[in-house]
């Protein structure tokens, strides 16, 4: 039986997605919290490996076990077991073939920013603080010109594997709510470090260091040196995955 | 010189405002920092003595110190030596006899539940998760009842050493936003615990437990055995602190 789950998770304590011997990671827990609720090892595999200190409101995974498992007791015993740091949302049957990563057509991420004199002690672990005035007006002209096919060179981290740095983005917004800046892109896939290398760009609109029709220029001249810093991992959150054959929900 | 603060804090870590030896207290914590900062002991005083676990957006405190100081420093250097936890919002000059207790002419409380099948990672130590199904129509009603000048016994901990349980309260609902529910309490002063044994109350009547005639009755009873559990500390936040001669923003 192949069972999907809707994952939510607080990244700070963890070191990504992916396993890595002696570090805690999402993955891991998970595996070993399924084992040693179904008595056998488990592989949990995931739509985005998301990395170290990165959150998800919205993330999709799927296991296969052998065993005859009822499904509302197997989601009370992950979330028992798994710690107060992740949430198994939803649990349900998928096809057998279901793969999360491959079998996904598009995946929608948001960075948090805090725009504001002082951090707030209550989103310090989930905003990114930035205290100089942004010019938010030309961040969100600037993040506009992302939409469509495009070679995303600009943005992608040097230690990125992808053969092809093309990637369609189905959208690419700012939204401003008081102090708080959310940008949220919807895209087929994503290079390493592509959301954060596009929030660290962002920030130089922001900060008047160029404006929208540099960051254009910087997005079309594909070098990955003439783009911003890439920004802390804290502020980023896997959103959602989306299915062709319809979304677990 | 004496000076007023408006402080926002985390209270996940500390065993309440205040100073206790050998615990982590609030009060503490800024005592420590300013008497590195200025060089002499200083003694801090708030306008109410938060319990331990509770939270503040809006507490204010003064001190004096005979030491010349320049405000905006001292508040760079009070938040970077307080920890993430504790954010100095405001600081400014006020009158000499400045009581922030005394003087206070109202507080502002805000209780807030998640109302979920399951927690959320990301508001765990901010929220009090309640997984039940809450009629929270009732509680609504319930909760407007506690408006005017009221004996409060039925909501006061056994161990409040108040000399009298009457208070007037201005301002007490509930709203709700999707699952959140965040309980609003206005009034002159408080008796220990008192938001947290109405909260828990106010639950009784959202369980279908009593309903709104039945917390009427409760409240009217004056007896604090006839009333809901306390509920948890994690979900209490003293949101501001009102003076007649106008507030420090």
């Amino acid at each position: 039986m192949r069972i999907g789950m809707v994952l939510e998770y607080d990244g700070t304590g963890y070191f990504g997605w992916q396993v890595q011997p002696g570090r805690p990671t999402l993955q891991g827990s998970l595996e070993k919290a399924l084992a040693t609720i179904v008595g056998e090892p488990v592989r949990v595999e995931a739509a985005g490996r998301t990395d170290a200190g990165v959150h998800a409101r919205g993330q999709v995974a799927a296991f296969t076990t052998e065993r005859s498992v009822e499904l509302r007791s197997l989601q009370r015993g992950l979330n028992a077991l798994c710690g107060r740091d992740i949430v198994v949302r939803r649990l349900e049957p998928v096809a057998d073939d279901f793969d999360p990563r491959r079998h996904a057509r598009s995946r929608t991420y948001e960075y948090r920013i805090c725009n504001s004199a002082w951090p707030s002690p209550f989103t310090q672990r989930y905003v990114w603080h930035v205290h100089r005035p942004l010019d938010v007006a030309s961040m969100q002209r600037a993040s506009a010109v992302l939409v469509g096919e495009h070679d995303f060179s600009s943005f992608q981290a040097a230690d990125c594997d992808a053969d092809n740095p093309v990637r369609r983005v189905d959208e690419s917004r700012l939204d401003v709510l008081g102090d708080e800046l959310t940008y949220r892109i919807t895209a087929t896939a994503f290079l390493r470090h592509m959301v954060r290398n596009i929030v660290g760009t962002l920030l130089l609109v922001g900060e008047g260091k160029i404006d929208s029709a540099g960051f254009a220029a910087v997005f079309a001249g594909r070098d990955r040196r003439r783009a911003g810093r890439t920004a802390p991992a804290h502020g980023l959150y896997l959103m959602s995955v989306s299915y062709p054959q319809g979304n677990l929900r």
